[in-house]
Order: structure tokens, then C-alpha cells, then sequence
């Protein structure tokens, strides 16, 4: 009799954006007559770089014709690619890579979710709280969350507060973990951390033999120079972190389904024997065995984003999306609002009023503004009493949004 | 100290097509002047099909504009495109599916790789053997597989010879499986079941409650009549198999990467008390949390493979490919070699003359006639002795190897 993986039977079936969608669903349901504004998942609006548009259309050109046909490419993505990533995002912060410590791939959440399968069942998670649920998800599938206690938690994980009391600094774990998931700027906090506090989690993994697996999804955004815009600007780095990147929210490509990760060839774990292996050379078997390759016509569609037209329209376009988040920042302010994140990052962690919860906030801003936030408390524990705005919709509705909300008696 | 996935130490480090590619880069190497012929890799070769050309061109420009843009994609595919291949690839067949078992995603290796995320790993698992090396990689990655042993058979997995002596046909396992990974028509040797023969297989895994893993991906290419297009043309079959289709060789989407995969509601495991679990659910699960859907683009393109030109245009493709295999088969043939496939696939799978090995026969091809094929027993300890060719190249080229082969000595 074939078993599943038990593992997956002790996920909790209800997912944040999926209840989020049932009570708005609800909502419209009985309230046909209103317009709401969304302001809940981070999913992107502005159209693709025009620069992208054009290289697939030149892309779908050649994949009509025999003789620029292109089948199967490299399941690593393509050399063009590979170099222009290794000399644009690393490059020009005096990062060295090689081309083959990059790994394209169909986006950051397949990668961050598949990486766990190259590494033993027993290491310890430690998680920043509140945490993008695919990293605490992919480890339960894993077999490394222990079981689900009655706040949420899994008893295995350790979890780092990050909440304004702490100014969202995550303190060094204080039970030994192996895996250390970090993603900077924050999802979905909004907040960063400077050199000199990444540094610090650098030191501790080289220290402790961890493994830093580093969300660099939103490094677009950042606008402040003390803000590393990726881990290896921090000495010793290479030996100790994987990163990930994204073209969806730099370049729009949520549907077009781009991103990479960078494993430098000195990153390494432990056989049971403890020798070291290199995870560059498990990643690469995994993803020869498993997946094969990205879309050629996307892979030229994320070339054309560093180009000189490309880069200028993707600054354009995050330049919106900034601007968006500055408005909804100075309106929320002057409301009274305790407002984090939205300067280096598209999100904005909004602190509830008068304690209230997540949820009651969430249902009251439906109810009485119309505008769709996602509850904090749905992204972990210390997510409760917050609410995550993100600045990705078009201008006039993070106004109007915003208009309704500064109007509003909670 | 992270550690890592020691399942991923125990595979063996040469791949069969990086070997292959070795051997030919030191012939060419050493003789520059040659003009090669590839008939290895299963890799196609005609352009895209006009009417996803057209498709794809359109979805991009739909890009291009804030009002036509669309961003992050449902999971399990677009509903446009879902509903096409239920409509034409089972409806027609006479085989009712709802779309909402249908799962996109970026090519069937991915989800024959990864659908052993869902699946308990003591079960037992079973392979034809020659076989597609993913089956048995992802297994030895997911702690299913054992040791290796001598003869690069893995000590927990069950084999099925498939040889010119059984007509190719497998023998039910004498030893129980828990997973059976069935490919027909097959990869590597181009052979079918009958609908009898694909029964038997249904039946057993009702009876022992097993999963069968069905690997279509080549169903384009049938042409006789006994032979099923879908496992669920079987009674019975949509309580115990799970199939793969793509359209990498159908519509030429090896550069593009589109496949899916059926996962009927009835089809169950166990958990550890016994209980059934759906795998649906949990395929649902895996893929919402590790995978963000296919490009927009790209199921524009597979949608339109089901249009009335898209149809004939995939025909057109299909039936070049397979005047390859016929003339490739003749001449072969007429040159006193066994060959077996080639009729209802593209691949050809060639005894080797006088008995000599498959790395031999491989050799001496090179060496002598400059034509590359595959060495069969790459695919696992019964494909000694035997070498599959493909037809996706050329016609040109097709006929050229065929001729030096056929003017050639041994």
C-alpha cells in the first residue's frame, strides 16, 4: 500500500491569503454595491519593462524558425544570463562570482521551497517571526518542524522575534540552528538591517557551521546606503550563505516567472561522517534531476532588464511603486498610525490601533473603509497586532485608499 | 552544523549524457574536420507551431500594458488552459476529467521529479528497466532506493526487464511495489503496451494498493490503435494512477518547458493509522507552497496548441518526426540490424551487432561512421547491448547517418 509523506498531513489546511480571500469574498458578497482597494497580497501591477517586451517578442521570433530554434537550454539557465547577473548584481558592488554560482530558475519560491531538499532532515530552522510562510512550510514537509503547538508555532523551529520593541533586529538564536532563513529588506515587515547587523549573523553561522539562506527578493527597493543589497558585501559571506533573487518584483515578472540563486562553490555542509560537501555540487544534481532549465523567451526578457533602456525603465518602475509607498507612509503618520518598512521595501508594517488584534483590524478596514490589508498574525506569532500594506497598486488607489482610512474613526 | 541530504552523496557523479557529450568532444577534438551527426539526446528540433507563436506574441504585448498585465497566476495553472487539455487530450478520448485535476506547471520533469515530495519514502519502489533516469535519481534523493550496488542497480528498488526475450513487456513484480513508474509509449525504447497489457497493471495496483506513476509524455506519437493515449482509458485507473503529459515533444516545448499532470480525487495513500489521504490534496499542497505557477506567456502558447491550426501544425511536426523514424528504421533494418520501436515513438532502440556492449557499439559508431546515439545501458543494467537512436533531427541528417551506417562494416 503506497504511504504519503506524514509529514504533509500535519500542515494546517487554512492558508493566510486563502482566508484572506474567503472574508473578502464574503464581504463583496453581501456588499455588491462597494469598491474595494487592495492593498493585501504582493503581487505587482505596473506592466513589464518595455526592454523585456521587446526581447520576447525576438525570443517567441526565433522559436518559430528552424534554424534559431532553441530546445533544451542549460538546466543552470543560459551563459547570457548567468554573466550578465554575475556582472550587473554583483559586479557593480564589487561582489566576485562566478557565472557558474548562479542558478536560474522559474522564481524565488520554487528555490527557497526546493533548496531544503539537499539538506539533512535533523538540522535546526531558526526563522525571523513573522516569517514568509514557505520557509517554515518547506521545512514541515521536510520533516524538520517537530509537531504544531496550540499558538501556531512548531515545536522544532526556532523562532526570532521581530517586533517593534526590538526594532525589528532579530537577536542571535540562543539554541544552536543549523539553517537560518533571513530575508532583507523584510517580507513582510518592511524592515532592514544594516552591514554591521548582518555581520553579525555572518559571524555567528561561520562560527557555528550554519547555513545562511538569504531572501534577497526585494534588494530593488532599498534606498538607504548603510543597507546591504546583498550578503556578500559582508566578509566571509561566501562561505556561509546561499542568496536568492527575483526578477518578479524588480522587473514585473510575478507571470513571467524569473529568479536565481547564487551558491558560492565554498558553501558547504557536513556527511555523517562529518566531512564537507559542497552544496554547489548537490544543487547542481538536484536541478539536473529535477527541473530543466527556464523558458529561453523569459530568459531573454531578464537579460533586456540590465540593459540601458531596461534598467532605466525597471527604476521608473520601482520609482512608482516608491512613491506609493511614501504616500501611504506620510497619510497613515499623519493618522496616527505607527507605521514601519515603505523605505527600503514596497511593504508597510502598520502597528494596530489600541492593541486590537490582526484579524479585528483586517475585518474592520473591510467593513468600514473597504481596503484589503493581510493580518501580520498570519505570517507568525509575533505578526499579531500588525497589518502588511504593500505599495504595489496603482497610484490612485493608495490615495483613494489612503484618503478613506486618514478620514476614518477606527 | 548544517548537514546535508546524504541520499544526494550516494548518486553516482557521471550522468549518462555528460559522459556521452565527453566522449564526443574528445573525437571532435582529435578530429576537427568530421562532420558529426547527433541522433543522441531526445531533443526536438522543428520550430514551435505557428498558431503558439502567434498565442505567445500576443500574451507578451497583453504584458506590455497595465490593463492587460497579469501577474502572479493561480498554482495549478490558468483555467483556459486546464480546460483546453480536458476538452481535447481526455475528452476526446472519451475520458471525463474536471479541470481541476489537471496541474500545469514547467515540464514533466519537474513533476516526476518532485511529485516523490508527497510520497511516504519506505515505500517500495518499482521501475522498467532500461528507464528514464529521473524516476530512479529522485528516488535515491527521497531515501527510497537503498544502496547501490555493483551492477549501478539500487538494493531497494525492484527492476523489471524489459528485453527483446519478454518482447519488452514487464512482468508484474514478484516482490510487492509501492510506486510503479510505468513511460509509454516508452523512454528509452520506443515500445507500447496494448490496452490488455496496460490492464494488467491497472488491476495489480487496485489489488495491493499501489500507485502507478504513467509517464505520457510521448502519446503524440502513437499511431496504432491498441495502443491506450491515457492509463485512464483503463478502468479502474483513476483510483490508482497519477499521469504526466508535456509538451515538450508534442508541440516542440523543450525551450519553452510546459507540462502537466492529472491527479484524479479518488487516487489515495496511506497514513500511519492506516487512514487514506487524496494525494490531490497534497499535490496541492506541495505545489501552493514550493511552486508559483507557469508563465502567463507560456500557456498561451500551450493553449493554442489545441486550436484548429495549433492541431494541425503539432500534426505536421509529429509526422516529419516520425517519416525520420520510418525511414531510419528501414534502413537500419535493410542493414540486418534488430531495431524495436519507432512506430508508436520517436525513439528506435537498436540491438547492438555480434553482441557487443552498448559503450562499444556507441564507440564504434563515432569513431567509424561519426553518427552519436545514446548507449542503452545508461538507462539501466537490461539496456546493455543496445543503443537508442532518435528522430528528431533533420530529415537531411537523418538520411545522411542512415546512409553511412548502412555502407558500414561493423
Amino acid at each position: 500500500m503506497v504511504s504519503v509523506n506524514e509529514n504533509f498531513i500535519k500542515l494546517p489546511g487554512n492558508y493566510l491569503f486563502s482566508e484572506v480571500a474567503k472574508r473578502v469574498s464574503a464581504f463583496k458578497a453581501s456588499h455588491p454595491e462597494v469598491r474595494l482597494i487592495r492593498l493585501g497580497i504582493g503581487d505587482v501591477t505596473r506592466p513589464l519593462p518595455q526592454a523585456s517586451v521587446e526581447a520576447m517578442h525576438r525570443a517567441v521570433d526565433e522559436m518559430a524558425h528552424a534554424e534559431s530554434f532553441h530546445g533544451y537550454g542549460p538546466e543552470q539557465g543560459y551563459d547570457f544570463l548567468r554573466e550578465a547577473i554575475v556582472r550587473h548584481d554583483f559586479g557593480e558592488l564589487g561582489i566576485g562570482l562566478s557565472a557558474d554560482e548562479i542558478f536560474v530558475s522559474d522564481g524565488a519560491k520554487s528555490d527557497t521551497g526546493n533548496f531544503t531538499d539537499i539538506l539533512g532532515s535533523r538540522n535546526t530552522v531558526a526563522v525571523t517571526d513573522p516569517v514568509y510562510p514557505v520557509y517554515v512550510d518547506s521545512n514541515v514537509m521536510g520533516g524538520r518542524a517537530g509537531g504544531l503547538l496550540s499558538d501556531r508555532r512548531w515545536s522544532d523551529i526556532v523562532y526570532l522575534p521581530c517586533t517593534a520593541e526590538n526594532a525589528f533586529i532579530p537577536e542571535l538564536p540562543k539554541r544552536r540552528a543549523d539553517i537560518i532563513y533571513l530575508c532583507y529588506p523584510n517580507n513582510p515587515t518592511g524592515t532592514t538591517l544594516t552591514r554591521a547587523q548582518l555581520k553579525e549573523w555572518v559571524d555567528y553561522a561561520l562560527e557555528n557551521g550554519s547555513l545562511i539562506l538569504f531572501d534577497a527578493a526585494y534588494e530593488a527597493f532599498i534606498s538607504e546606503d548603510d543597507v546591504p543589497h546583498s550578503i556578500y558585501e559582508i566578509e566571509g559571506a561566501r562561505g556561509c550563505a546561499v542568496e536568492f533573487r527575483s526578477f518578479s518584483k524588480t522587473a514585473g515578472f510575478t507571470g513571467v516567472r524569473c529568479g536565481y540563486t547564487v551558491v558560492p562553490k565554498e558553501v558547504s555542509g557536513t556527511d555523517g561522517q562529518g566531512n564537507r560537501v559542497p552544496l554547489h555540487r548537490l544543487w547542481n544534481r538536484r536541478q539536473c534531476t529535477k527541473f530543466n532549465g527556464t523558458s529561453y523567451i523569459t530568459q531573454r526578457g531578464a537579460e533586456a532588464v540590465y540593459s540601458p533602456e531596461g534598467r532605466k525603465q525597471v527604476r521608473e518602475t520601482i520609482d512608482y511603486y516608491m512613491g506609493n509607498a511614501k504616500l501611504m507612509c506620510d497619510t497613515l503618520r499623519r493618522a496616527g498610525f505607527n507605521v514601519y518598512g515603505g523605505v527600503n521595501s514596497p511593504y508597510l508594517w502598520v502597528k494596530t490601533p489600541d492593541g486590537i488584534g490582526s484579524w479585528e483590524f483586517f475585518d474592520r478596514l473591510l467593513r468600514d473603509v473597504h481596503v484589503v490589508g493581510t493580518p501580520g498574525v498570519g505570517f507568525g506569532p509575533s505578526g499579531e497586532g500588525y497589518l502588511r500594506f504593500t505599495s504595489f497598486g496603482s497610484r490612485e488607489d493608495c490615495r483613494e485608499a489612503m484618503d478613506r482610512i486618514a478620514a476614518w474613526k477606527v
